[in-house]
C-alpha cells in the first residue's frame, strides 16, 4: 500500500491513525500542499485524486492498482479488509452513532475549514485574517458544541464507550487543529478528555503532524 | 421510525430515497429550516439533533428510542438492519470507492453550500448576491468536475456499475441543488445520464422535494 498525504492534512492524519492502530505498513509519499500552487493540482497525481486532496491510498488489487479517496472511505475499506482492531462497535445502531460523530467532524467542521476554502475567502473573497479566524472558529465551536452532547451521551475512555472507534480518528486531528487555529477548547471536557486518552496510544501519537517526515 | 426533515433538505433527501428503495415506512416531520429563524435550532429539536440540522431519524431500539443523526450514518444504518435492496457492492474495495463518491458529494459539496453557510456567508462577512451565487457554483462545478472522472472509470447505467448504490443517493439530491442555482451542468454528461437514469425510479422520482408535503 501506498498512502499519499501531507503532515498537515487532518484527513490524511486520520489514516495514518487507522493504519498504525491496525499495525498496517503503508509506504508514504508527500504530497505538498502549499508548495508551486499545490502539489496536488499537479500531475501524475490528479489522475489518482481527481478532486486534488489528499489523502489517496493507492493498493493493488487481485487485476490492478487502484487509488482510493476520501478519508472515511479509507478508512471503512482498511477495517473490512483488516477487521481487527476494529474501529466500529458490533452493532448497526452503535455503529450509527460512530458514524454520525465522525460525519459531524468530517462533514460539519473540516470542510468548511481546510485550505481550499480559506484560500478562496482570503484570495477570492478578500476577507482579512481576523474574519478568516472568526470563520474557523466559528465551524469548530458550532461542531464542538453539538459533538460535545454526542460525547457526554455516549463516550467512555474513548469517543463511544470504551474502545477506539473512527469518531476518535476524526476527533482527534480536528483538536489539533482546533488548537492550531488557537481556538478556545475549554468549553469541551469530553472532547479534550478524549483527545488525551487518545494521544496515550502510541497509534495516536506516532501519526502527530510533527512526527511526519515531511513536517517542516 | 420516524423521519424528521426537510423538503428542500438534500441530505433529507437522500435518506428519503433510501427509505423509499428500501420499502421502509417511516412516519415524515418537516422541520422548517427558515420560518421563525429555523425549528432546527429550536426546543424540542436540538434534543434530537444538537448539531441542529436535517435530518434524524428516530428508531425505536429493544430498551429505549435513540435519535440517529447524519444522513451518510442513518443511510448505512438502514442498509445493515434492511439487507435487501444493498447500497453498496460486495466488494471492500468497490464500496470503497462507492463511499468515495458519496463523500465527494457529502463532505466536499454540500457542507459548502448548505443553508448555515450561505447565511453566514451573506450575514456576517455581508457577501452580495452574486458573490454567494459565484461561491455556491464554485464548489458545485470543482466537485462535479472530480466526480465527473470517477463516474466516466466506475459508471454503468448507475453511478458505480448497473445497480443502484449510496451515490446515486447523493448525486441526484446534489443535481437538484445545482440546477436550482443554475450551475452550468453541460460539462457532466456522466452526471447528467445518471441522475436521468435514477429519476426513472420511482424510489428517487417519489423522493422529490416538490413532492413532499411540506414543499412550499
Amino acid at each position: 500500500m501506498k498512502l499519499y498525504g501531507y503532515w498537515r492534512s487532518s484527513a490524511a492524519y486520520r489514516v495514518r491513525i487507522a493504519l498504525n492502530l491496525k499495525g498496517i505498513s503503508a509506504e508514504q509519499f508527500s504530497v505538498h500542499l502549499v508548495r508551486d500552487g499545490g502539489e496536488q493540482h499537479q500531475a501524475p497525481y490528479i489522475d489518482l485524486n481527481p478532486l486534488e486532496l489528499v489523502p489517496t491510498l493507492v493498493v493493488d488489487d487481485e487485476l490492478d492498482t487502484e487509488a482510493l479517496s476520501q478519508s472515511l472511505a479509507i478508512i471503512e475499506y482498511l477495517d473490512e479488509i483488516y477487521p481487527q482492531a476494529p474501529l466500529l462497535p458490533a452493532s448497526a445502531l452503535e455503529r450509527a452513532h460512530v458514524r454520525a460523530m465522525a460525519l459531524t467532524i468530517a462533514c460539519e467542521i473540516h470542510p468548511l475549514n481546510n485550505l481550499r476554502v480559506l484560500q478562496y475567502l482570503t484570495q477570492t473573497l478578500s476577507i482579512d485574517e481576523a474574519a478568516k479566524n472568526t470563520w474557523y472558529q466559528h465551524w469548530v465551536t458550532s461542531g464542538f458544541a453539538a459533538l460535545e452532547v454526542l460525547l457526554a451521551r455516549h463516550s467512555g475512555r474513548y469517543s463511544f464507550g470504551n474502545t477506539v472507534t473512527l469518531a476518535d480518528l476524526c476527533l482527534v486531528p480536528q483538536v489539533y487543529n482546533a488548537q492550531r487555529f488557537n481556538v478556545d477548547v475549554t468549553p469541551y471536557p469530553n472532547i479534550m478528555r478524549v483527545w488525551a486518552e487518545c494521544n496515550q496510544l502510541d497509534a495516536f501519537a506516532d501519526a502527530a503532524p510533527e512526527r511526519q517526515a515531511d513536517a517542516i
